[in-house]
């Protein structure tokens, strides 16, 4: 019945108090202090330790604290029981918001009416509708979905890119790797919400890049990657932006975090960048979504949001 | 039958060519060129001169090619005919991006990670929930509602003032003087979308923005103005800025404008600017609404948007 916490980086003292608040009847047990590792049925793990998950011999379920499980599946000794990762309703909302605030950043020209305020200058700029943006959404996942729907809502032409084919009202589908290509033609901001897998890993490069639409009033096509840092090339993304294919970037993630203070990115004026911050979870959500499908699972119920670990998401 | 056009400021040429084009039966005369005024009806106007539609003597319908008819209503002898202002579906949606934009800019504190950005500090802010975020509109009128209604898609919590009671699902409405405080002590940002008018000229004081709640993640009240300049008293916001009662402002319409070179809201680091670009028009959209309207007259059928000259909007 006792639970390992495995988190790293991320107030372990913290989630402890909030488990034994919350499950006063369970063991709650805490890596690296804990030194038996029998009788731990689940592990909730924040960047577990390579290795670590493999020594529970009673292990039934592991949990990830984060959306992604990409870190996780990076074990090569992961065990082979279900790992349930986060879908938490106000992560999904924080993620829309941050995308919504980006592509509308970039639709109405804010970095061009900042550089005028610092000049003092009275300018103006051109302000199509927004149903004249082609908006497309790589991955429409929980999160996906939820940014396509109000970038609708405000007028947006969106249009999103998935493994399987999909049909969601008001957004034109294409998926796999036939779609990609008439996905990427008509997508002046590009919005990345993939999961960080190994058909995923370093997709976002200059020969993608290069099929986005350029010819819009933002001089040229936008990224926004709020996935994972794996997904880009780095190098491609800068050289996009010098070869004028691309007008802006905004990332929210980095193949190396926190971004190390040599990255170019840190300085070009066409990017924003933001910490790794555009969905943070309310740590009570999670830990009772995680008692939750505990109790769930031991009445013999299924356990939801589990990862299909062939795909890696 | 005849329409004079009299724009001053926004390509006149461009007016005349589209109404001729739209309506190529019609008279259209261009002023200061047109010297007879004898069988103008219609006069379509951008800042006309004072005076000069008490000019025409057969003028039945005034068309204001702005949503706000200020300008107009200044005119002390404006004859006593209807005057029609533009509801223009695609203008309110770029407007609802420029709130919605401007609104997410501070509650995710974009101009703090620009801070870090430009300090290359990986750093982190609190980042609440929008349910936890008030949100207060002035003016629940075609703008205030519809960015009220993408705001609470968005999760805010939003609240709306108005001179009359209003019943709008999800918003928790306000009216007249006396609901003005507690509206007021909601509010983390404010929104103005008011018209200006007698009763609202200098309304947005130090007095009002010291009622707005300060309590929140942004570190104080939040002042968002896209109605007009005349409604806000500039050396009261920057004394609230001052003293810490407001955490920022972005302000799109100033008593001034352009702007004045000496004005500190360029230089303020709290102060997002932006020079009256919150919503523009389709100057197709409006010509074909004018000429739709004048026909509907012409049949006998009521005009739309006519303003209440008693109450100024
Ligand atoms: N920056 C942050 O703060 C933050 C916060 C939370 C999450 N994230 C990231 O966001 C990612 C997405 O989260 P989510 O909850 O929306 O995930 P999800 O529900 O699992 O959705 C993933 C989407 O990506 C698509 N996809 C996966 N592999 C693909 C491939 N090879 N080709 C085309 N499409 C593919 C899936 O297609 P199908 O629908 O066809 O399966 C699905 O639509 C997470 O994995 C995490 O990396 C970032
Ligand atoms: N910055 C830009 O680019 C831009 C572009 C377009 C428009 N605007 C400005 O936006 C303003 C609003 O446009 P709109 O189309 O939404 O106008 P509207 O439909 O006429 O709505 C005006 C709203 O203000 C309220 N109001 C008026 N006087 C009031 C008072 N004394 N006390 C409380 N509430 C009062 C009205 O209350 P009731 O509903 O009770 O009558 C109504 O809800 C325009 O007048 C214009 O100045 C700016």
């Amino acid at each position: 019945m006792s639970i390992l916490l495995a988190v790293q980086d991320w107030d372990s003292a913290g989630w402890v108090a909030r488990f034994k608040r919350n499950a006063p009847d369970r063991e709650i047990r805490l890596w690296p202090d804990a030194t038996d590792y029998r009788g731990v049925r689940y592990a909730v793990c924040w960047k577990p330790p390579q290795g670590l998950l493999a020594k529970l011999p009673d292990l039934e379920v592991m949990f990830s604290l984060g959306a992604g499980v990409d870190a996780m599946m990076h074990d090569p000794e992961l065990p082979d029981v279900p790992l349930v990762r986060i879908v938490d309703p106000s992560l999904t909302g924080r993620m829309t918001e941050w995308v919504v605030l980006q592509v509308l950043m970039h639709h109405r020209r804010q970095r061009v009416h900042d550089a005028h305020q610092r000049d003092k200058l009275w300018g103006r700029v051109p302000q199509p509708a927004a149903d004249a943006v082609g908006v497309g959404i790589m991955g429409l996942g929980v999160l996906g979905r939820d940014a396509a729907e109000k970038l609708i809502g405000l007028g947006f032409d969106v249009a999103g890119w998935s493994r399987t084919p999909k049909d969601i009202a008001g957004v034109t589908c294409f998926h796999g790797e036939d779609g990609l290509r008439p996905f990427l033609a008509r997508t002046d901001i590009l919005v990345v919400l993939l999961p960080l897998t190994p058909d995923t890993q370093a997709m976002i490069d200059f020969d993608l890049l290069g099929g986005l639409r350029t010819d819009n009033h933002m001089g040229g096509a936008v990224l926004i990657n709020a996935g994972r840092g794996g997904l880009q090339v780095e190098a491609d993304i800068l050289r996009a932006l010098a070869e004028g294919n691309l007008s802006g970037a905004t990332l929210d993630v980095f193949v190396e975090e926190p971004l190390p203070p040599e990255s170019p990115f840190w300085t070009h004026p066409k990017v924003t960048v933001t910490p790794h911050v555009a969905a943070e979870s309310d740590p009570d959500y999670l830990c009772t979504y995680i008692l939750r499908q505990i109790e769930n699972f031991e009445a013999g119920r299924p356990l939801e949001n589990v990862v299909d670990r062939s795909l890696g998401y």
